[in-house]
């Protein structure tokens, strides 16, 4: 009985493992896509959302069979419902992937990053791709060093998304207000992205240190 | 022990309905805030959204004690694993009229409601307030013919939310950029609001129900 649970605890890591790799592969084409105004690479985003969506609903499934089948206590108990969450997490930036590219569909053929910024997002693109590749890695290996850099990266992509509102609100800004909508809502989607990692980050501080406290209290996440 | 786990379900049951009752008492104070420039009724909000993620820990906290301690299956398992998403739905609840209150707070004593667009965030707000207290009676109650009244503010929320892209993208709109960035992202708020109020709304029809199919495709659920 033991044998069949420590496997299927496994499978359950391995899931949401494979399941941060589909985010991380989301990200990274959606912001290629956004980067080069490429329409090919955002509609596959925009389609392979609904994989991302499925492998949440089935990783749901799985976490509430396995609760109601062994009925686990303490560490195991906490590991299912950590999946429950760090799914949710998930599942919501593959989202916000996907409305990067929904963005970029929508503007094509022309840009959505109006000029002078691109720079900005080219960072912003940068910092959320770290954030998605390194949650994947701290799924995979519990190495807490990851998680204090992806709290690093969030609070660069907090500082990035002020930026865009600084040059958005600076005597010089003469777009137009579709550009004006389009920066705010990308800067948004980037900036969320940050939160739901460290959100999965602090998750897996939680499962390893059992210390809820890290898990909750960012100050207290930051000096992990 | 039935009799023990039966008085923690209601309590469970109970704890929601409070924290949805919390979620509408923001709501409603955030745009009353933002509709009136009320500085002060803005700053109530930023202060009670703590109390409101104090009660989604102590609400999770329980259903994790429960899940170890009841070890429940089937529907009692359904009930607690579903409180714990409800009460994450309504967390962000609380969030997003925070944010609300947080841009009423930056503009102050300006209103961040641009001119032409009140009658608008009007609508968006009673649409979101009904939203917020249907969820409560909902939670209460049970009566799934508001599930579908949620769905349909939902729809008239993302609607209003279309007809502010509309104002801004006209040419007519001569508004400085810092009035389009608010614009934008109130709408982005009131739509999310309303996103997470059908969420608890279709678990509560799947908790009812039984049926997932419900609780997860929206087509089926408009038709519950």
């Amino acid at each position: 009985m033991r044998d069949i649970f420590d496997a299927e605890l496994k499978q359950l890591g391995e899931d949401l493992v494979a399941m941060s790799g589909r985010v991380e592969q989301a990200v990274t084409s959606a912001g290629q896509a956004l980067l080069t105004a490429d329409l090919r690479l955002a509609e596959s985003v925009i389609a392979d959302d609904l994989a991302i969506d499925a492998l949440e609903r089935d990783l749901d499934e799985r976490c509430v069979r396995l609760l109601a089948q062994q009925q686990p206590v303490a560490t195991d108990l906490r590991v299912v419902v950590s999946a429950l969450r760090m799914s949710a997490s998930l599942e919501r930036m593959g989202d916000l992937a996907r409305h990067v590219a929904q963005v970029t569909r929508l503007r094509y053929p022309r840009g959505a990053v109006p000029e002078g910024l691109e720079g900005t997002f080219t960072q912003m693109q940068d910092a959320a791709v770290r954030v998605a590749r390194r949650t994947t890695t701290l799924l995979e290996t519990r190495d807490l060093a990851l998680a204090e850099s992806i709290e690093q990266d969030d609070d660069l992509l907090d500082a990035l998304h002020s930026d865009t509102f600084s040059a958005m609100l600076s005597g010089e800004w003469r777009r137009p207000a579709q550009e004006t909508v389009d920066v705010t809502l990308l800067g948004r989607y980037y900036e969320r992205f940050g939160d739901h990692a460290v959100s999965v980050a602090r998750r897996v501080v939680y499962l390893v240190t059992g210390d809820t406290a890290h898990a909750l209290d960012p100050a207290a996440v930051r000096s992990v």
